[in-house]
């Protein structure tokens, strides 16, 4: 069960903040989940934060429930990684507690906690079906950098379990940027083999999930200044043309990294997963 | 001039941060400054935030560009204090760095740099305009808590400089609530008649700047934990009343009195502000 934290009224609709004892991460672990007006059970949108980024930062920063509210969407923000004393950590802000890449690590001395693949997927929908009216049938997955990563991946390895996938300026490759590189060979190890299976780039190229999306969609800001090492669209798109899975990469000029950028174009993330889960 | 700390392309238009030498307060003072698409000048709205923010809360948090952008509006968000390790200070989070009350300290040790309603009023829009396209025949002014309390009195002490008034959750009567009594008290000194030009609910009694404000809109959320000992809209109202002064105060069931009951409304407040500074 979940214990709600805080409880706010906005855009018509209920913001709960809540905490769980998470029996994949051996943590407890907190997320954010918005009930637009109604009874439900709704569709639900996931949201996948990015590097450094907690349960809050989309929550109070995207401007997303307006959309939402309208659209009649529930959105789960979880936090990006298990935290605590107990719980392995870095230094530097892209590896270990906010860092974690949606992955079940396997090397030490992650493994014991992140496992935030397992997470995601699979405890924490029921966690929130438990205590809230959404709909387990209904669900969509997005989520922007380290999180749009996660997004996509998550999107292509549980294509039954995801029925709609959007990403803001997702880490296209991880096998070849440094963010991924450093992330993966630390949580999965040396062998790159390992890694493939979590480059969304691979997994398109693969025809992984292929037949079950009808569209992807992507916004990326051509100001962004992870753009040409880190993030990589074009490498995404040309998978995507050669495997023939429809893509719709959006190139934003002038835009950046921000969340300036998220809350710009966040009400069309939302119609696109409302198109696709309330059909 | 203003030092532009950081540009974002938002919602069609530019978010700036900005950083000033300021003569009232004699600090460096940050701002906040969105203008919408096109090329000015833009109608202006001055937004005052609440205790223990800076210029950035606002500028976060409430979520307010999408409906400037399509208004054309340009939105103001100064910080709610100096600030620095010169200027006094108070370990609480309701007097001192933080905590102006938008007011002109005459007392020690505030006065030096607590000068807010000049530095508000008089030289920070200058300061704008020599940078920005911004138009300073056509402004308005809002504001949260404290910074509904400042917008509400400083819109009421210079009428001519504002177009256009609305609050969220405003302290309506500083007189006769803890907040403003300890604030008003340090800033302004013991002697309660010289705090009641800083007191919306006295100014409107007084017919302060009678037949300026066609109309004055309120928001206020009823499960707003400060309703009852702090914000006291039903004094307002009844001054309002009393001296023939239009106010359109809504209350509404289930809001707090944080960022996501301001989000709900803040459009409405924008549009408020649109149809008086575009006319």
């Amino acid at each position: 069960m979940s214990d709600i934290l805080q409880q706010h009224r906005t855009q018509g609709g209920t913001l709960h903040y809540c905490r769980h004892d998470s029996a994949s991460t051996g943590t407890a672990m907190r997320y954010s989940l918005f009930l637009p007006p109604g009874n439900g059970p709704f569709p639900l949108l996931v949201w996948l934060s990015g590097l450094t980024c907690t349960e809050d930062n989309f929550t109070t920063k995207a401007g997303a429930y307006a959309a939402a509210a309208r659209l009649g969407l529930a959105v789960l923000a979880p936090d990006t990684s298990p935290r605590g004393e107990e719980v392995a950590n870095d230094a530097a802000y892209d590896l270990g507690q906010g860092a974690s890449f949606y992955v079940d690590a396997t090397q030490a001395p992650w493994a014991p906690h992140f496992q935030m693949e397992r997470y995601v997927t699979s405890e924490l929908l029921n966690v929130v079906a438990r205590s809230f009216a959404v709909d387990l049938t209904r669900v969509g997955i997005s989520g922007h950098s380290m999180g749009g990563h996660g997004a996509l991946t998550l999107a292509l390895r549980h294509p039954t379990l995801f029925k709609s996938v959007s990403a803001f300026s997702p880490i296209c490759s991880p096998l070849r940027c440094a963010w991924g590189e450093k992330a993966l060979g630390h949580y999965l190890g040396e062998d790159r083999s390992a890694w493939q299976a979590h480059d969304a780039t691979w997994l398109i190229e693969q025809h992984t999930a292929a037949g079950h999306y009808d569209n992807i969609l992507v916004d990326q800001g051509l100001a962004d200044s992870f753009l040409e090492a880190q993030l990589k669209p074009e490498l995404l798109e040309a998978a995507c043309t050669a495997a023939g899975q429809p893509l719709t990469l959006r190139r934003h000029e002038g835009y950046d990294h921000s969340y300036f950028f998220i809350s710009s174009f966040i009400a069309d993330h939302l119609q696109w997963h409302a198109d696709r889960l309330r059909a």
